[in-house]
């Protein structure tokens, strides 16, 4: 899967991944009106208001973005109904040829890894049928529990031909409470890519590995540095747009071979009808918004990177 | 609700709590060949089999013990039916008294870890309606992401009366490779402990705080030190029984008051009945056995603190 993702990156010439993180705020109010009028106010109306705000939007970018990424929180906040719309999400976009990047920081100790693991990357047997359950594409890990509970998630994208982006660098303020701990000198968060770098070399695919790491956009200094510890791990960048990071920053994420790196943006891209510079779009073409926001960040970063 | 768990705990006096981690190879067989007989090879057969097999349990144990833990992961590894299976176990554990903390480890940037909050312990705005979601009574979180991951989770806490662990030293055996690293001398768990300690003093129930932390029974010694660091914590104690942690080496989690514990066990009361000690009660009597197995771990621990 990490080749058809390089693949796919090369073809649409977009180191870009849209998160799908679909809040009460960010869909369209005619949206969720439509369906508290059919559904009530009950979390199948957020459900269904989820899926349909989210079908607009992947129809209109589909064919311009390699991947995206469902923020599973913004789901699980709505429970069954709205995980059932995260269901729905991933199959479609997936129908629409788009990887799928879950975005579910799942960790734990080894069998509970291996379970999360199955649910998101592998498939589960019962009785004689092998069934798959969210099968995303990738997912995020975290990885405060140590490498027994990384490596149920590795044996899976062995099998799979899958992949996992673990966490090293978050984007957020405070992750340099424990991340930035200097150990001998150096900061946890470069022991963490390390141990994904070592991890990486058993899993290649054919220029980068199925083991990449998460390394906020917000955190460029750091970037440069973790990009040479994980010279074979395709990054994944949180944290541009709406989170501060910019297009000049990107630069250090990205190998020599202008491949490595993947950014996301979220607020940034689905609630771009929101914001001064898209606001002509106005609500209904909330869709359409999203693309021009996507083709702007496009030639942002191919500026940043020229 | 930390003042109920504390209640509880003294009413039936076990300072116990049965972890709900349901797999294919713990649920009895004739479970599950009636479910796929009804169901199917589907998701659908597992999650019946898994709320079966559940009930049955929950039936035997609830006026022993004073809470439950049920892991998501093991549920979330059968998709939409086996969250299902989740959330009817969660409401009916609920009903019968019990305190449930739901063992999610979930944990990112503040506005997911929000979401998240809402999901297992707090309520969610759909139209004029307040609804809950899944409302377990306590959460487990990953603090890897520093304060601003896991102040989500307190301001719901304050604001629900609810509480949650946060991992600081997990029972698995690779969680020292970031977990003890060594800063200025001191290991990295110890700081996340005294950044727990800090935020329990600021949500204080009557005895202890709504802020616990989990300590893994495998590292007692570890265990001795963090007991001290967090003094109003109560400590969710993993890794008894199938593990390998022993009743003796539990009583460095307590305080003196004979509180600030709660030491739990999944596979070796859920599966007792496979194991030679409770094999009499046989497959049929699976959750007989776990109710012996209840009674002979609230000896052990007895006998520990005496």
């Amino acid at each position: 899967m990490i080749n058809r993702l390089v693949e796919q990156i090369k073809k649409k010439n977009a180191p870009i991944v849209v998160g799908l993180d679909p809040t009460e705020k960010l869909i369209p109010v005619y949206i969720i009106e439509r369906c508290i009028k059919e559904y009530d106010e009950t979390l199948e109306a957020m459900g269904e208001a989820i899926w349909e705000y989210n079908k607009g939007i992947v129809d209109a970018i589909y064919e311009y973005v390699p991947a995206v990424k469902p923020q599973i929180a913004m789901y699980e906040r709505y429970g069954i109904p709205g995980l059932v719309a995260f269901d729905r999400t991933v199959r479609y976009c997936k129908e629409k040829g788009l990887v799928v990047i879950g975005d579910v920081k799942r960790g734990d100790i080894g069998s509970t890894s291996a379970a999360y693991a199955d649910a998101h990357l592998g498939r589960v047997k019962i009785g004689g049928s092998d069934l798959s359950v969210f099968d995303e594409d990738f997912a995020t890990v975290n990885p405060y529990l140590g490498s027994d509970g990384i490596k149920p998630f590795t044996d899976v994208c062995k099998e799979e031909k899958k992949g996992i982006f673990v966490l090293v660098k978050t984007s957020n303020p405070s992750s340099g409470e424990y991340q930035d701990r200097l150990i001998d000198g150096r900061p946890l968060y470069e022991y963490v890519a390390e141990n994904i770098a070592a991890m990486a070399d058993e899993l290649m695919g054919d220029e980068y590995s199925y083991i990449g790491a998460v390394v906020g956009a917000t955190y460029p200094e750091q970037g440069k540095a973790l990009r040479k510890i994980m010279p074979k791990s395709y990054i994944l960048v949180p944290g541009y747009g709406a989170q501060g990071g910019k297009g000049a920053d990107l630069v250090h994420f990205f190998n020599e071979d202008g491949l490595g790196a993947i950014i996301n943006s979220s607020r940034g891209i689905i609630g771009a009808y929101q914001s001064q510079k898209y606001s002509s779009y106005t609500e209904k073409g909330y869709a359409d918004a999203a693309l021009a926001a996507v083709k702007d960040m496009k030639e942002d970063i191919a500026a940043a990177l020229a």
